[in-house]
Parts: C-alpha cells; structure tokens; sequence
C-alpha cells in the first residue's frame, strides 16, 4: 500500500469512536469516511473500555515521531474523545480522577503541539469531544450504577477547559445531546442503545456538530475545499489512458495544497 | 500516524466500492471496518465510474513497489471489483471490449502475484467480485441506453473464468443478487437505489457473499482469528499502565501471525 497515496483523519478514543463504523447505527467514522472518500483516508482508533489513563500510551503508537513522519501517511485532523469511561464512579477499575483526565487530556494535547516533544507534528489539527450525557434507567443492571449523570457532565466540561486553556476546538457533544433532548434528563435516552452508547439519532447529532466545528475552525479541510487525490471520471472525455499515466497525479495533490 | 500499525483490507472498485461507506446504503466498506476494528484498516479505492483500462494505473500507486513494502502498511487483502462500467455499449466512453477487460483483470492479478513483477506482494490475498445485474426501468435517462442486462451478464461471466484461469477466488455478486431475485429480471430492482447502484439490501448480499468466500478460502484471515493489535480494557484487571506500556504490542502482533 503506498502511504502516502490519502493523508488521513484518525478518531482516536473510547467505544463511542470504535463503535462508529457500526451500519446498523449509521456512525460517525463511516459518515466521515463516505464524506473523505478519494480524499482523506478515516481511521478508527478506538479503543472500547479504554479512559486517558491507558490511551495515553497507545496515542505515542498512534503518532509516529517525527523522525519517521516522512515515511508515514499524513495526519490532517485528530479527534480525541474520551471521558465516558474516566467519569466512573472512584470504587470502579475505569475511574480516572478529573484532575488527572484534565492532565492526561493536555499532555495529549501538548505530545502533538510542543515543538520540544517527540510527537510534534505542526501540520496535525486537533479537536476535543467531549462525552454525551447517560441515560441511567436504560442501562445494563451491572453498568447501572457505575456512573452518575452529574459526575459525567463535570467531565464533559473539564473537556471544554482543556480545550479552552489550549487553544483547541471542542466539539461539544454533551451539550449538543442535551440540547436535543430539550435538557430533559429523560428525553436523553432517545439518543441511546443502551443509556451508555450512541445509537443513530446520537451519532447524527455529534457528527453535525463536527462538521460544524470543522467548518468555523478548519474551513479549509472540508471535504468541499479538498481535491480527490485522482480526477472524476469525466476526466477522460478529453485525455488518453497514457497522458492520465503520465501525470505526477501523488505530487499534483501536495501541489495543490501547499 | 504509524504506518505498520495496523495492516489493510483495500477494496479497489468502481462506484460500488467508493459508495460503500455510505451510511444510508449500509455500505459493504463500513460494514467491514465495523468487524475488523482494533484489527485491520479498510481502505476505500473505489473509483466512481472508472473502467479496468483507467484502473490500471491506478492499481500500480495503490499497490506500493517491492522496494518501498517496508515502509508501507501490508495489505492482507485486497477485492477488485470492477465490470459495471466496463459493460457500457461500445458507443459510450467507459466501454471496454470483453477481451481486453479480461486482459485488465489478469494484468492486475499478475503484477501482484508473478514474481518478477515490481509489484509483487506474495502475502497479499486477492479475490475478484462480479458486478451485479442491473434494472434498467429504475435507471435514469441518460444511463438506460448505455447498458443492457446480458452484457453486464457476460462480464460477470468472464469474472468467473479470469478467476478460474488464475486461480483467485471469486465473489459473485451477479449470481447471488440474481438467486436472492429468484432469477426474475423485475424483481432484482429491489437491490438497487437506481438500477445500477445497490441499496442496503443489495449491499447485505454482497457482504455475505464476501463473507463466505472468505472463510471458504482464507479462514485465517476471519475476524474472529486475527488477534487486536492493543488488548481488550479487561487487560487492566490484572495489568498496570507500566506494564502496558512495557509491552511490545506491535511486535506481538507480528509473531502471533507468523
């Protein structure tokens, strides 16, 4: 596979990104790839169960440092969603405390941001996403009393001061659910399989609010203002076989974007 | 992002690979990013309209060179799916006579697999999908009289014998939408969104299709026998974030497959 045939968007984060490519939930991560498709290759990167606490190290793997950037596939925007997991009650294994989700979330930030750090990549863009509300009674008997809906709300903020302090968007699920549930703590599980994870309705929801985000942010990466790597087909209503083999069509695209 | 992180399925096509993201349609690609998560990256080289003689090129920036395979993401499977366009009536572009679309098929095969080729990439496994009937009443205007029913059938046909001749296993999404359609040429519009095009339904037959195949074929290659790169959050139980990080997840990965 030639890498660096797409750069690529990598959703980095908990079940709610790895369960996005799920068809009967009509996720996030196949929405953005349909929208990137011939443009930017869309990567899960989540990781079910996981809090900061243990994707903090997978995100050194996920990020290549910058000595062996120029071999890999370029990383044009990185989301990274956590929280559903690190707000768990203290008695529970997936418990992170708050002030340690805010440092783990920054050091994250910072792996990509700081010029002195191994994993600096300017070029990258990052959003936040902060954890959807829970739905509580329609929970599984054992998950039920793991979580409070207060105490994930106090997560979903911390994710906005992180991003705030950092000078990183937020895309702010948490807030766009419990908008769409007309903040009715009941109503909230319309956008739930299971009080926990998004169903369709949820998944709608976060990926408009992204779209959103990117479009105030990064206008530039929306999928209208990015070229297919290859032309349309219609392409070969005026050229042959041999000048469409002749064109440098990898290097046109850096071309064209630099 | 790490390239050797995670290897690749590339489903290489027309624009019934590329729409199989689509989160309407319930698409063939997300579907299988869906069950190869934590495992595999799939890849999306669907090329709307193309026909094998544009695709041929193509084939060879996709498929990386011998020489550059170390610094590249290893492709463990790879699905050509072409023949809906290459079926168009000798007067329209996209055109390609039966002949040299079953040169096309063989060419691509070969520069994978013959050993002198620049190409060659003995680990990569490939199968050949047919293109599917066609409905003709649901097409648009301007698409009815560029195909006919029999035509598409004979390229599905001549699919079967490239895969036959070269040893490639074959996915035949024209025999199987025509035996879900109880070979009735009405009733096949109900796995199409416009004729040409598959729907949820159609795509569901393909993926089964796909599915069975795979496990007739390269069982190893089944979701349920490749191992995630990273461990399940259960690791946690009994791990520490040190140990975790200890750990040589990517290196494993490899011994456990080889």
């Amino acid at each position: 596979m030639a890498t660096h045939y797409q750069d690529t968007i990598v959703l980095f984060g908990d079940s709610l990104t790895q369960m996005g490519w799920d068809p009967e939930l009509g996720g996030i991560g196949a929405r953005i790839a349909d929208l990137y498709a011939r443009k930017l290759d869309v990567l899960n990167r989540g990781y079910s169960g996981y809090n900061t606490d243990w994707a903090l190290p997978l995100l050194k793997q996920i990020i290549v440092k910058r000595e062996f950037q120029p071999h890999a596939a370029r990383v044009r925007l990185l989301t990274i969603w956590f929280g559903a997991n690190d707000a768990c009650l203290p008695e529970f294994r997936q418990h992170v405390p708050i002030s340690r989700f805010s440092e783990n979330l920054t050091t994250m930030i910072r792996a990509i941001r700081e010029p002195e750090s191994p994993w600096y990549s300017p070029e990258m863009r990052v959003f936040l996403i902060t954890p959807p509300p829970i739905h509580i009674p329609s929970m599984r008997a054992d998950l039920k009393p793991t979580r409070t809906f207060d105490t994930t709300e106090s997560y979903a903020r911390e994710v906005r001061n992180v991003g705030k302090r950092e000078g990183v968007p937020v895309v702010d699920a948490w807030s766009r659910i419990w908008e769409a549930a007309k903040k009715d703590r009941e109503a909230v599980k319309a956008f739930f399989t299971d009080g926990l994870h998004l169903n369709e309705a949820g998944y709608k929801v976060v990926f408009s609010a992204l779209a959103e985000t990117l479009t105030q942010n990064y206008p530039e990466l929306g999928p209208e203002n990015l070229r297919s790597v290859f032309p349309l087909w219609d392409y070969f209503h005026s050229h042959t076989v041999e000048e469409f083999e002749s064109e440098n069509w990898l290097d046109k695209k850096s071309r064209a974007e630099e």
